[in-house]
């Protein structure tokens, strides 16, 4: 009898790439979100769709393609948007009337980002590459690429954060 | 002007390598959870206390050791260890008045991990190691392996899932 959860078709080199890899997709979100929320009072999520926007060229992104480059579901990222709308830092509208909506970056909220990207940025050179080599930081976006192309995200130089 | 939430401080191939593992921490546990959920009505972290238990020669372990190889927080693990309990899956108690309190699979539990783990690992393969080489297996351990040193989370050779 194998008391054992991972029997069989995951050999011992996988099982350990597996263990440390479950536990970097637990612990890394909430290092994260905690400086965020202590340092910046946004989470993760917020960050991420804001920072979004701010890469594109007039700081708007249709909703859809917002929802896309930042892994989210459309239903996640409408809440969220209605949140940051709540705090003046993102406004939705649409073009005109039947036209898909969009979400534009406000000043305020692109002084947000601006105020709050050095301590989250500083906080993942410390967690992440920091403690890589280079042939590591090369291998961590193939390794990743693949994961991410095996899920079912949308992919490309769209992507944001 | 730069608008750009990551100035400074990231290169390009950094950079690169951020968004593939900020969308590998966001798409893997939420596809994960999404197996389990469906297919088995528990969480990723309900499966992974389990299958630790389980791994433990007496399915035995004291609660903040099993905190800590789940990547939990005392609080949140002894939330989930109230809710399995309610199942029939754990037992938590302790072994006379002021010892440790302990948490002990069931054999309706150890029932359920073993019912549980295959569609888990079918669903590991086909999102990690089915699209990896031998050697990103490799690469991936190593890589982890830092990230979580640098987080700070208990290692050694008593982690399970």
């Amino acid at each position: 009898m194998d008391d054992d959860a991972f029997p069989r078709s995951i050999d011992e080199r996988e099982r350990r790439a597996w263990f440390g890899l479950v536990s970097t997709i637990t612990l890394l979100p909430a290092a994260l979100e905690s400086q965020l929320q202590r340092e910046s009072g946004v989470s993760l999520y917020e960050f991420r769709v804001m920072a979004a926007l701010l890469m594109q060229p007039d700081h708007t992104l249709q909703l859809k393609d917002l929802a896309s480059v930042t892994d989210g579901s459309l239903s996640r990222l409408s809440h969220v948007v209605t949140r940051l709308g709540r705090r003046g830092w993102v406004r939705r509208y649409s073009e005109r009337t039947g036209r898909a909506t969009q979400a534009r970056l406000t000043d305020r909220g692109r002084q947000k980002v601006v105020e709050t990207a050095p301590g989250h940025i500083a906080e993942v050179r410390r967690l992440v590459f920091d403690v890589l080599s280079a042939e590591q930081v090369g291998a961590l976006e193939e390794i990743t690429g693949r994961i991410n192309t095996a899920i079912g995200a949308q992919s490309g130089s769209s992507r944001t954060s």
